[in-house]
């Protein structure tokens, strides 16, 4: 079998190597507000504060045409009388939005927009025509535009929002991006009191022009590992090109990144997933998860999730699955284990010469065999032993969690001070739980201001470990797929018209994909049927050609073993209504698999896999994976099933060989690649035993006008 | 088919008619603590200032051998000195305790004792032993005992704690009963910012002799809705009494009560469960699900879940599935609409004349089709207003969410206001968000001080919210099972010995069980074997009989034909290693299920069900419930299957009759109240069609040296 490497490009319209993002909008030489005002609890208030209380040292300029002065800022009565500004924020209504846009590109030379007004597309169709205007306008100008409808944008340069709270900058913080201003306020609230900083806030809006996918590609261009802020937090509600999302997002993380996001509206999509094919099951939410699994994204369903999976990104890599739970409270030690053996980390036996040694540290009934609970009268000076003995002696511990609160009795900031110097010199992540948000609340936030971050629940601290444990690496941008008969496949599909293509066709499709599949004839005349049967062999199956649901209308007949019990079968298959052949394939037998694909706009085709009958059908059971799909992916995967167990074999029955699976999944997804016109595809069922797998059921689906080009081409 | 009642009773060996838990330990007319001193930074100190601070009505005194006075307190140098005392507090260490509760107990007419001190049954044998001779000698004086190894008894008479916080009590807050003392202090601290009250805090420490069981006993009996406390909330390692649990929970919960309870140590057990049998399969953590069930506890993983469902408990009671989430920030609704639904509830669509009139009191581009969005500039008046809609004119809304934070712009004082008049007089519960802790900390405090509790995020409130709708009411005490016939049970077992029952006993037990059994013939001999297969007929499966695991072995031989096939087979079958006889079945077709039964110690009989094949084997998809087993929670059972859509009938298989499958859970629970020395047992396969359900193979263990009396008696 021979490879051929398939080159993952991105392809953009309308804007080749030309950044949306640009430097007057980061950093900004001068910025004007225009409906900039005195008062405070109006966002054209507030963002005057926030600008000047956040020391933007450039020109900073209002318009405003009933004062001369805002907040001691010059205002002008007209946008016609400012200096030329780089940045321009608006806190107009929008209907004065279009006008003013265009007077500072035309006249001010403004390169960078920030529309905080609403009115908008999120309003009404008049408002959409607006925004779509003023969008084209600032584009012809090669200039960028944020907003409109957001809270604006808060970096180290300047503090362009009208919201609170305003974090104060941190290199080593989180950069915020949201479609939702409301959302990404309450999620700085959730981080800051546990002691999360952030770098900047990115409040896209209505998305006009720029949406995430452009902040992270400016982020990716100009990254500087242990220099830029290392992570990003994402609160989406669309991804309008997930081609250019996954590049700069895997980019980012490949440089050193981290990055967890939410997408939020996954059940809405996913409740109309209908029952019957693979199609159907191919919820958004599973290609969202794919995609995100593709860029080494941490999937969150919520502000407290994401605010945890961004502590742990603040603190050492996990490297490993091996946790050592240290603390002097019992309970939290075993909920903890609880939830982090439930997700796939071990909290694994610490025994020998050197936790016998480390036992003679501690006070009498201590226990080191992991969890360490060195009991409540356990000192700051046992904790640091402890801690250097999971770091230097037991090498088999990957990280460690510390869970030490108050019961109010005495002052622990000894002991936080020796956590947080541990934290600071150890290699090893040490996550530290202090509960004790009550009794210590002094010593946690003298905890926290030497810039430590704490996780008051240890069960939110163990779902989320295992999130971010979980989540692979992002999958190398060039993939390579095996060699599949390019020119036949471009011939069947360029010859074909939408729709369902020929069982003929599609016999020929497979054949050029290189996926082995059943011999089959096909008749409608029971005559020529029954001559032809003799090359198929007895038992064979028979099966209605016709109507899409064989199943249900009994349309599928096994074991059918005699001429004559074939010629009973033709008549009855040929009476179902709808039926214009009859098929058969010899019987073979083993375990029924299927693969699936499915394209949903915007991204690259979604190609799935399972175990056929109930467990597609009942259970759900479909892993899924944005083509083009790797080895590592496939196999990934096929081992992420609920019925992967059977693949391995089970009691007696062989399982498959799992390499036939990976290279057929693989070929569906150089097929797709080639022909990105098939919209849909079935193979159901492949069946699959220790020699082989091969296709019994194909169904492919060609539409060759598709709502948007394909954001990743093969070259 | 004729019905018994038959009446659950539970019974306790050795404290017949006598509470435990005593009014000393209540409301104690005299406390001495022994070991009070001067520094309070240790428990002997603290615990004088909590008495003391807390403001405690009755006679306070201190035994300490070298103080006068202690805080102000009158102390004794020997307990010799003390008057009469009704509850006794010791903080002294553990090898003083036994001479000092002797001499309380026979001179000093003590009837309550709280043990804090540590180094007993947790630390060593030694400390056991000293523990077991204090809880005994207690027991015989007629006295009650807490801990040893605890911090202590908080209620509304005496605040008999070493920690803090001491919440003040409130008599609408929680009752907390925990077995670790560092965790009830964490799940104090995790609740009281967000608003959570308590009335008492149980701390049972190594639970000598008082257990959740005792106190929950007690509650029971002293409770009066609307004037009791009427949450409680559990942190649980063990249940020594399930039955005792299950009696006083369902009663309380019966009463108007509700509870929530985390059980620790889910995974431990659960790690231990093998693959082959539903004995295996039944792990503890699977059991404490079945007895939480039956009593009507919300099962929770974290303090934090714990505290949400306390928060939802403290609200009106959610008495459907529909929600109405109202907002000014989209965001989190959409988060928020995401987990309600993937939780099993619902946010339906509000339309019609009420909603277009609701939609004139809002500002333009505001959104009444649940979510309810009145966007960010929404005001308090137009919160009152959607409130009242909700209430009065959209029947179909059972609840409500409001999610409302703060920019940071302006005060929203007057929206929380209203929102808290709302709380008070809206008959349908309203659940309120307001994620912005730091914006809006000022104003939450106001909205927490009038006595409202706060969800800072939604998806935490979503989870939990699921988590109690899901959970049923508790099973009625007097459970409806088919009659069987308990005389030829009786016989058969009492004629047995321990171990797996012989096939002839198990086929007469089935039988006098009521369950239909597919005929079958067993024999040794290849002659007699043949001659009574005649009976059977062909097809038929044959089986060896001996070793345990037969399809491992290939010792199922299927679709047997001719008697030539049977004698191969015979041969076959025999010289499987352990063989010792063949058995034969006519093969009937149908969906494969199994039902079983383990035995936990402390509990009753756990009944477990569930399709066969891969839904057991490789799915571990089973569900369990504590005999005896109401029709509803058989019902219940068999309808949380993820298999449940093929018992249902599923493209074009027919599918089971429910109520046979409901029978025979029911006739097996039945079959264990009368035969409890029946350790484990598996129908495994029965195989079930619309016609009627028939079991295929049966294997039964006795052992009738069980080490505890079931804690459930049939009458």
């Amino acid at each position: 079998m021979s490879f051929i490497t398939f080159i993952v490009k991105p392809t953009f319209t309308g804007c080749i190597n030309q950044l949306m993002v640009n430097e007057q909008l980061i950093n900004p030489a001068s910025i004007v507000i225009v409906g900039g005002s005195n008062d405070i609890k109006k966002p054209g208030g507030k963002i005057v504060k926030n600008c000047i209380d956040g020391g933007y040292q450039g020109t900073l300029s209002i318009v405003n045409p009933k004062e001369n002065k805002v907040q001691g800022i010059p205002s002008y009565q007209n946008i016609k009388d400012i200096p030329d500004t780089e940045l321009a924020i608006l806190a107009i209504p929008a209907k004065y939005c279009l006008s003013s846009v265009q007077m500072l590109l035309e006249e001010k030379n403004t390169k960078a927009f920030i529309i905080i007004s609403a009115g908008f597309s999120e309003a009404d169709e008049e408002g959409a025509v607006l925004e779509q205007k003023i969008s084209t306008l600032i584009h012809k100008h090669n200039a960028c535009l944020i907003g409109p409808n957001c809270i604006g944008v808060s970096n180290n340069h300047y503090k362009g929002v009208f919201t609170t709270p305003i974090p104060p900058f941190d290199a080593g913080g989180c950069d915020l991006i949201s479609s939702s201003g409301a959302t990404a306020v309450f999620i700085m609230e959730a981080g800051i009191p546990l002691g999360v900083k952030f770098a900047s806030m990115y409040s896209i809006g209505n998305g006009a022009q720029i949406g995430a996918e452009e902040i992270l590609e400016y982020m990716d261009m100009h990254y500087v590992h242990t220099v830029s802020p290392p992570v990003k937090l994402l609160y989406l509600e669309t991804i309008k090109n997930p081609g250019k999302f996954l590049k700069h997002a895997s980019s980012l993380i490949n440089k050193g990144a981290k990055i967890a996001a939410i997408k939020a509206g996954s059940t809405s999509e996913g409740s109309r997933a209908a029952t019957s094919h693979t199609g159907a099951i191919a919820s958004s939410d599973m290609t969202i998860r794919a995609l995100f699994k593709k860029a080494g994204i941490v999937y969150c369903s919520s502000r407290e999730e994401l605010i945890s999976v961004a502590s742990i990104f603040n603190y050492k890599e996990l490297k490993g699955k091996n946790i050592a739970i240290i603390t002097h409270a019992g309970g939290s030690a075993v909920m903890l284990t609880d939830v982090l053996s439930k997700g796939g980390l071990q909290i694994p036996p610490i025994t020998g010469e050197e936790a016998t040694a480390l036992q003679h540290f501690l006070h009498p009934g201590s226990s080191v065999n992991n969890p360490i609970d060195f009991l409540a009268t356990g000192t700051a000076e046992q904790l640091g032993i402890i801690i250097d003995y999971c770091e230097h002696k037991f090498d088999h511990i990957d990280a460690m969690v510390v869970v030490f609160g108050s019961p109010g009795l005495f002052d622990v900031e000894n002991v936080y001070n020796v956590l947080s110097v541990k934290l600071d010199i150890c290699k090893k992540p040490i996550f530290p739980v202090l509960p004790s948000i009550v009794n210590a609340q002094k010593e946690i936030q003298t905890f926290l201001a030497k810039g430590n971050i704490n996780f008051p629940d240890e069960v939110v601290l163990g779902k989320a470990l295992a999130q971010v444990y979980k989540t692979p690496a992002p999958t190398p941008s060039e993939v390579t797929l095996p060699e599949i008969d390019k020119e036949t496949i471009r011939h069947l599909i360029d010859a074909s018209d939408d729709g369902y293509l020929s069982p003929e066709r599609t016999i020929s499709l497979i054949d050029a994909t290189g996926i082995p599949r059943v011999p089959e004839i096909i008749d409608a005349s029971k005559k020529e049927f029954l001559k032809k049967s003799k090359e198929i062999g007895f038992p064979m199956v028979m099966k209605v050609v016709g109507p899409i649901h064989k199943s249900d209308h009994q349309g599928v007949l096994l074991n059918i073993n005699t001429a004559t019990e074939a010629e009973t079968a033709f008549d009855q298959l040929m009476s179902i209504k709808g039926a214009i052949a009859v098929m058969a394939q010899p019987m073979i037998s083993g375990i029924e698999l299927f693969v699936g694909v499915k394209k949903e706009t915007g991204f690259t085709h979604t190609i799935l896999c399972g175990l056929g009958g109930i467990f597609i059908e009942i259970l759900n059971d479909v892993a899924a994976g944005l083509s083009p799909i790797s080895k590592t992916e496939a196999s990934r995967m096929i081992q992420s099933l609920k019925g992967y167990k059977i693949l391995q074999g089970t009691r007696g029955k062989k399982g498959i060989n799992e390499t036939y699976f990976i290279d057929i999944i693989q070929r569906i997804s150089a097929l797709v690649s080639i022909a990105p016109e098939i919209s849909e595809m079935d193979i159901n069922p492949l069946i699959g035993n220790s020699k082989g797998i091969t296709a019994v059921d194909v169904r492919i689906k060609i539409c060759k006008t598709i709502d948007e080009p394909s954001s990743l081409i093969i070259t």
